[in-house]
């Protein structure tokens, strides 16, 4: 990729000034909205709201045109009609602006006659050397400088997940899924019609980012699928990819045809290609944001070994089950671990101790949960621990216990907490900051294992 | 099955009275829990704790033995260790107890001493004509009466749908999540080692129980698969059954067994023989949630053609591909159709008309979407429609007009309301009210849809 699109991808997610084109009163509108979410994420640079007539807007005043700006604009971001949006993008360029974001659908996804006004916008752009993130797209994050430059006002909490998505919706899906799971993000970007700036653009401007510790990627199709999986190949080896990639039932292709004038292209063509570059390959919204906050909080395991303790054995099945489809290894623990774990529990005929080990009644008093979880992790053959533990109403969690042993141990752990999202929010923001993700199903908890799992065999080499 | 065993299932649900055996005032115990799980929940009939010791304990007069208690006990749930258990059995034969719920493990799922301790707790209730929840087991629910027999003193909200848990932690995971996507719970039951009572039975009873509309079963393993395949098969054509069976990977029998002493045996045999009885088989424990709900809120479509209106095109991508993978046909609106939308839409040119129908911009205006939602149910193609809306800061929801054009038309309506869990609590309150399952993900959108259209299927004979 030459170095301007990353230079000004650069400044694109931390401008010092963004000027917001066809800004209105109305806040049923795009253009107001695109300000407020400016506003209400907390910006800090210099915001230009412009419009005609317009005074003042949010507290902020307003300026007739982009000439009229009395500083250097770094950013625009476009609320204007398909036809006005090509014209404010040669304002754009004549004013110096290095990115733009074009928010209006109507070009390519169009046919013949939108995809002509595609190919102006793109002249135009190309000839003041501008950026274009879209068009036809929600726009981008960084919650790094408290940019949202989306018509979406939403505040997420900063993380080091960042996301790339083909579409704003999936994208919005994603970032609400992460709210909920209390998973901090980092940047995200929807990357509409892909006129100026490719998937792969992000994806390797992410790659050179080093605030974003894992990047989470939503494809539905592209003309540049070979470039897109060669350059995710390549940052993989330095961070963890994810892909959630469409278009496993034939409904899809056509429908995808229509939304961002690419085809789906071959389900397992692509699936294929992609675990061949070592890419993990997830196949929901969901299982993306497990999977990255997996990624995100716990360091990558040296083996793929999984060690479990609980105090109920259904849903260590479900994990094993799962997690036993994506590759993962539930190893018998070592006769040194079992004596210890003998010792612990002592004689106990309603027990069967092996990995997972059930601990029943007894494991729910968290000193011998934190007990057998310290036994576990100082086990060779496991490189990682599953906690299972049901949240009670008169049983303490085991939080502090997994803490300690973890610390010791050094070894990643994973906390399936079987709650409502809301009952487990203090332990799980605790669990978070000490680098441990919380689930809160099982089959979450085991796509969170797989993607460390998935990692920990790339670093090794196992998958190409 | 024997009316006995149904009349007495009916007792366990509806008891008059329950005497708790072990009660003691540690809170981390078992019998604390046991005794405050039914007073959390507002149980109204009479308890009766048992203690030998204890005069009182959470405002209850305690009882020395089960012989002192004064009136009849319908129910006793069991809170002492598995040798202790079967002398209780004992005594509650004697006072003439139908039901016992027996909590504690260390019975067949250990071995051969476990397997002859549990021979003599089942020779010991059918001596009493006793019936036995368990051994092993959390316990049961039923919302209707108050009735929470489990040592979790969780509250759930009152709703249509039972389910069958063989893992009293998977069945906890199942309600946890019913909990955050406010689906009401009517029964529910973890079957722990189903000594007297088999899954069929429990299903056999909720087929009959007017109360319930949808049953949700989850399944490690049992000897008794072929009965139990064979009642669901039939209770599924009186009413929606949705099977969860873990097992797809080979790490997980051997797990199984050592839970609840039975062998989860072939995933695909079982898979095949569920589908051919026409019954709704599901993968996680999220699918199962997303299926009941749908099950529970929505009427049987009449056919399987799925209309789609959004303002956002990518969810309804993953749409069409998880439920075109599940048989889901999203066909195309008839002329007159196309006539009313084109109508509503008037000339854009960002919009292309098609099933599923994005409107882009226009569609995040409510009349506009409430518009396109009738147009598009009073298709004679389409047979259920789906919502797409992603909630917004300044832009209300079409829920009143989604509402309005679902009462017009009287066919099934989906709502994906792409939203944190908790910021789409009101919306989901009032759709849930009128018939209209929400979802926030469209994967979990899509599982619902299917579910529906699995049960359409069948009742239009076309599953078998």
């Amino acid at each position: 990729m030459p170095g301007h699109k990353l230079d000004v991808l650069d400044t694109i997610f931390h401008p010092r000034s963004v000027a917001v084109v066809g800004v209105t009163g109305a806040n049923d509108r795009v253009g107001y909205n695109l300000l407020q979410s400016l506003i209400h994420a907390g910006y800090k640079g210099i915001i230009y709201p412009i419009h005609p007539r317009l005074e003042n807007l949010l507290g902020l005043p307003v300026y007739r045109s982009l000439e009229e700006v009395p500083g250097p604009v770094d950013l625009a971001v476009i609320g204007v009609n398909q036809y006005a949006t090509v014209e404010v993008v040669e304002q754009c360029g004549r004013k110096g602006v290095k990115g733009v974001i074009c928010v209006a659908g109507g070009y390519r996804e169009m046919g013949a006659e939108g995809k002509a006004l595609e190919e102006r916008l793109i002249a135009v752009a190309r000839q003041y050397n501008v950026e274009v993130v879209g068009p036809n797209t929600l726009g981008l994050i960084n919650t790094g400088v408290g940019l949202n430059a989306t018509f979406y006002p939403i505040r997420l909490p900063r993380g080091r997940v960042s996301f790339v998505s083909q579409s704003g919706g999936v994208g919005l899906t994603i970032l609400q899924k992460a709210l909920d799971e209390g998973l901090g993000v980092n940047k995200w970007v929807g990357v509409g019609n892909r006129s100026t700036l490719e998937l792969s653009d992000y994806l390797e401007y992410l790659a050179r980012d080093d605030s974003t510790a894992v990047i989470g990627v939503f494809v539905e199709g592209t003309d540049d699928a070979r470039r897109l999986v060669q350059v995710a190949g390549e940052v993989a080896r330095r961070k963890p990819v994810v892909f959630y990639k469409v278009g496993r039932s034939d409904a899809v292709n056509s429908a995808a045809l229509t939304h961002t004038g690419s085809m789906a292209g071959s389900y397992q063509m692509y699936r294929q290609i992609l675990q061949q570059f070592g890419l993990l390959v997830v196949e929901s919204a969901l299982e993306m944001v497990a999977a990255c906050n997996a990624l995100a909080m716990a360091p990558i395991p040296r083996g793929n070994g999984v060690g479990v303790v609980t105090h109920t054995a259904g849903p260590s099945i479900v994990l094993l089950d799962e997690a036993g489809l994506r590759g993962g290894v539930f190893p018998p623990f070592t006769e040194s671990t079992m004596e210890r774990i003998r010792n612990i529990m002592g004689h106990n005929p309603a027990v069967v101790l092996k990995n997972p080990l059930d601990a029943a009644g007894r494991g729910m008093q968290a000193a011998t949960f934190g007990r057998l979880a310290e036994a576990v992790l100082e086990d060779p053959l496991i490189d990682l621990l599953v906690a299972i533990y049901c949240l009670h109403l008169n049983w303490r969690c085991p939080t502090s216990e997994i803490l300690a042993a973890q610390e010791k141990s050094g070894k990643p752990v994973v906390a399936l907490y079987i709650s409502s999202l809301e009952q487990v929010r203090e332990e799980r923001e605790l669990l978070h900051s000490r680098g441990i993700p919380v689930y809160v199903t099982p089959e979450e908890a085991a796509w969170g294992v797989s993607a460390l799992l998935h990692y920990a065999r790339q670093r090794r080499g196992v998958n190409r």
